[in-house]
């Protein structure tokens, strides 16, 4: 099978034939049918990722269809449709797996890192890694919701936004576009800010009501005029800054939820933040438990990302143009 | 009436006589029993709090006795004893004060800063912002717990401290006394952190199970070997530098709740956070709903701070002694 | 000022001029643009309240212009456009007003059963009582939010409904048509049950994926083949035993909440519920921070019920109507 | 092994001789140390679980040392001492599983009653179902805490129990007397119902600040006068009717949390429930982290329940006597 193999940082990606591996017991062969291209990707290849174990395969957006179960498995059938994300294992032992969230598990193990991912026709998965996809939800468009998706989703529902909360998206590329509508599908209040005020039209398409060009204006100053400011404010940004620049456009209790950074370290001053008891997050993906209400809530509002899909030979150009600067769609390696 | 007065930024109170004020619509008189000396009170003095309205009648640790009731107050009745705190008035008609959360109002403006405080015999203090003790609270001994008490006791209640949860809190002064004691009785496992060893003795009898002391161990790693780490971190210390070290001592899904902090800003690395999914918050005491919870949970657990009963005439001397070091007892004025 | 009052329990309303009143401590005049027709109106002229004051005039959907204040007030200011509900006043000192959940209070009276409410052009409320109507809400339109848009909308909040909710709602007239239209603005699967098949398309248009006619199929049945059953049940139908028959519909964990009730009891078998530890409960309509949140909710995503303007002399008709069967409408009284 | 034998609803228990089981795949072998002796145990011998499947194993409330692990399997290491509960198995891929709620699984399966449980010497348990004891646990005296103390801490925290609630608990035997020692181990103040006065000195010591008489006293009426009512009421008492005696002394908001019951049904008046927001919810035990956070905290609080060790032989013996009247101490078999 046709693989491609990160061997070492800084290195761009090998294209390689291997064997296709066996399942062991606990795992599945999953047939690949497409693998979304993330920036942890990028940060991979590029030297960012301490505990990476080259040589690996890169990939963590992966969509697949189960062909083979390795012993004593018996879910999910051979057949199914399924989808696999950066968390790939785990102690399941530990109080924090007892509870559904492996994310959290200090022995997690992370797709595309630490284990193999899904730049290649076949992989080897932990069974109960994997999230059968829901009905309505076409693979290929949906591989990226296996870490983008996710990760948007689970930063409003861990920063506790509801039907009623005003919520602030900074950055409108990959997880910040999905950010906007499932925020909006939820009921809540949008308002998007990017840097560029051409940003603004598409934004509101995808359900924004108000749009902050943060090139033009102060984006805590801009925030506090809607309406008091924002209940959450999700930097999706891939620079810490931008973040730090909206702080104290949160109404009082609101949250800062970071998806997005870089390098640089979170300054806070207390003064400003303590009398409006506000808060600060910062939110990994999710475990199996939140990848399957990802899926099952972009499926129910038709929430999928604009996606360009390559093939694996592709993988380095998306990988340099990502490198280059965000692209608006997100590049899907898919398999014939 | 015998009165404290600041009258500038950087100058000692000056002892003065007042009239007894009249208490106008919405407002009680309120016979002064005690008011504790809080560092708030040293910030005042020391200029350090910007929006401060000079010349002011410092303190907020107010417990007293209804004297008088202004136009159209029906309550609390002539002779109740009360408490006053932080709080002192907020709009009563913006989204935050509608949900109980004054402390979150735009408008609130705070006792002891920009109105007059309790250094003083008698104060006129707004109806809806003082609460009555419960039984079996002596009022010189529950002054503190107006601000100290209600501070420890809503940054563990704002931080989601269970009967489950592993507790650290940093400081063994005022507030970090009361947090060990208020966690401790909440069913909390507890550990404390204080500079010097010979701070272990009196933390264990408040009920810590574990004493760590920072100038002789790294406080984020000593408090990782706890279990896995700490599901809250309460800076009680007045510096944020003591938060900022002991960060990475959280278990995974933990949060560092800020009461004490300095000029220093906090500096936040994100990549070790987001893995663990941790939180940040700072607190300011709280509403006239967690007056209530902390006097009530106080009274139903006999938790009083030590303190030490001082003159008026003795308030300069106790800021100074402040200034100096956090003293282990908070001092309390009272009035004959 | 024109004026309807319900004299005795089992009289029609009777018409009468009345002089305006003056608003005292605390209160204000409002002059009334509409009043809503509630099923609870027809139970007070029926009898059936049975701490009623008569005589009494009825309504708490209502909404109107702020004429005068009484001494001491200031807000809203004469000229704001403002709702009043079926909460009109409680004590301001229990623990409960503390909270802001002011419809708990012990001490709570009801508007148009104890306190004058609507049915006239002027009526004097309590201040802190009435609820400012944002912009872009119709005052006549948005009569009926002030109490069935505020009990749809709130029971949905208390039974916890969230995005990833599936919500069933029993009833579709003035208080289940809301209720869908909420649950599905604020991103839930929803399931309608009405006795007769014609209600589907309706059911439908408000944003229900799926219709259970309960003439025809057993509810309970029919919503656990719902992907296993609804997460919360609303139960708008004026029938406790339309709630009993759909319990065992509630998927583990579900909660049943009970808006519509009649004199019969909730009669609850314990084996089939605690293996998938069911909650039940009742929720009386809301506080004023729940009427903000109504209001504003329902501005933001445009929702006022169907409803026909009816003079004030048609009240006792509108109430005949509503006897006889729900109509599909909300009368609405309107003052020129 | 000696083992003893449910055959048949109705029988008494059968002792016989068995071949040692041997694990399979995902399977443990536990040499059993204790066994508690609990009411379930006696409703399957009586035939009030029509989904036993006879011959079966009765017992719930295990403790023992994994003697072997099957294939596969390699938690908990050999050694290890370990607790088993009423929830011996899911089907690990459905929401509730995801969660961590496996008590929630339509497919669940029940220890004791359709898989064989702790009456005997030897048992086959699900690897992925069992919990390690915590230090300072004795594992005979902490047999119980698998189902009574599991039943009595998770009920607490499913209703919301926190340090500032008010809670009665009905029933002062097995379930409520670990109720009453977990509510006062977690801050919150406690009232014990009990039918006769001669509890009241017993109840006291456990942690209860007030008792009420059922047999002489309304309850209701006695926890109305208990600062106005209970925040949770959690029925301990095998019988419906005495949860449906004490609802109304709910304070607003309050929640009763039925554990008791019996074949009589819940019967609940809508009238008097709905203006206080009251919430009635079934509990049954927990899943394996909610086993772990009764373990943990009866360990750190050093809470275990008075208990008589007995002999596999006297297992008919100690039925019969809790058919005739719930005894005060839990009968505990143990294996020498």
């Amino acid at each position: 099978m046709l693989t491609a193999v990160a061997t070492a940082a800084g290195a761009p990606l090998t294209l390689t034939e291997r064997e296709v591996p066996e399942p062991g017991p606990g795992e599945v062969l999953v047939r690949i049918i497409a693998c979304g291209v993330c920036h942890t990707d990028l940060d991979l290849v590029q030297g960012r990722w301490p505990i990476a174990r080259f040589p690996v395969v890169p990939g963590h957006e992966i969509t697949g269809e189960v062909a083979a179960l390795g012993p004593g498995v018996s879910w999910p059938a051979v057949g199914t449709t399924v989808g696999a994300q950066f968390l790939g294992d785990s102690c399941r032992h530990c109080d924090y797996c007892a509870r559904g969230e492996q994310i959290l598990c200090p022995a997690k193990r992370i797709t595309g890192i630490v284990m193999d991912g899904g730049y290649t026709e076949y992989a080897v998965l932990k069974a109960d890694f994997v999230t059968p996809l829901p009905d309505g939800l076409d693979p290929v468009a949906a591989a990226p919701l296996m870490c983008a998706g996710l990760t948007a989703f689970n930063s409003l529902r861990q920063a506790g936004v509801t039907a009623t909360s005003r919520v602030a998206v900074i950055g409108t590329g990959g997880v910040g576009a999905l950010a906007i509508r499932y925020a909006a599908a939820m009921g809540a209040r949008v308002a998007a800010l990017g840097r560029s005020p051409r940003g603004e039209a598409a934004a509101r398409e995808l359900g924004a009501e108000r749009f902050i060009a943060t090139g033009d204006t102060d984006p805590a100053e801009a925030l506090r005029a809607w309406d008091g400011g924002a209940d959450v404010i999700l930097n999706a940004a891939p620079a810490t800054v931008a973040a730090t620049a909206a702080l104290t456009g949160l109404a009082p209790d609101g949250t800062l939820v970071l998806c997005g950074y870089d390098a640089d370290p979170l300054v806070l001053p207390p003064a400003p933040m303590v009398l409006n008891r506000l808060h600060v997050m910062l939110n990994p993906s999710g475990s199996p438990r939140d990848t399957r209400d990802t899926l099952a809530f972009s499926a129910a509002h038709g929430i999928v990302p604009d996606h360009t899909p390559i093939g694996l030979e592709g993988a380095n150009a998306a990988l340099e143009a990502m490198a280059r600067a965000s692209p608006p769609n997100r590049s899907v390696i898919t398999f014939a």
